[in-house]
């Protein structure tokens, strides 16, 4: 798939550098959320779901009443993608709907 | 709420013994379902997820691809209740209904 490269140091540098609410934790792209109480953070969750099975490119992500815990990597890699930068901010987006 | 207080060593014993899947993990309920894909898992989640808001008690839960691990505990009593083992049962049913 296009994308799925391991990105380079500098690559994931830059690109966490673009991406302020996440940082790297064990070599992945990893963020939590908090939304108001879990109606709100599944609601995320659902939303994100749907633009997670059409990019086809899925997120280790753990559920906590109104907590969402963020894993992003790429298995066929063993590394971070460009693919996972992307579903990064995706999130980000889906997240800022959520009020 | 109602069923919330701490189960003791041998109603926790009784309680796991009847429900085959699960086992005690650091203190929580804990058990691995697995899913032929996200949709399927996601599926599961978001049929448990009106549930489980029903309920008024909320798991721990972690999916990632065709995979849903859960760990249930009772803040208020530091350890598991009747609650979780009632959300352990709503879970097993609603797993049953995803082919």
């Amino acid at each position: 798939m296009p994308g799925t490269q391991k990105l380079t140091e500098n690559e994931l540098h830059i690109a966490v550098e673009n991406l302020p609410d996440w940082r790297l934790a064990g070599g992945k792209l990893h963020r939590e959320y908090r939304f108001s109480d879990f109606v709100h953070a599944f609601g995320f969750m659902a939303m994100a779901a749907l633009e997670i099975e059409k990019l086809g490119h899925h997120p280790e992500w753990l559920n906590v009443y109104n907590k969402v815990v963020v894993d992003l990597t790429t298995h066929d890699c063993g590394g971070v993608s460009a693919l996972d930068v992307r579903l990064a901010n995706m999130l980000d987006s889906i997240s800022q709907k959520i009020k």
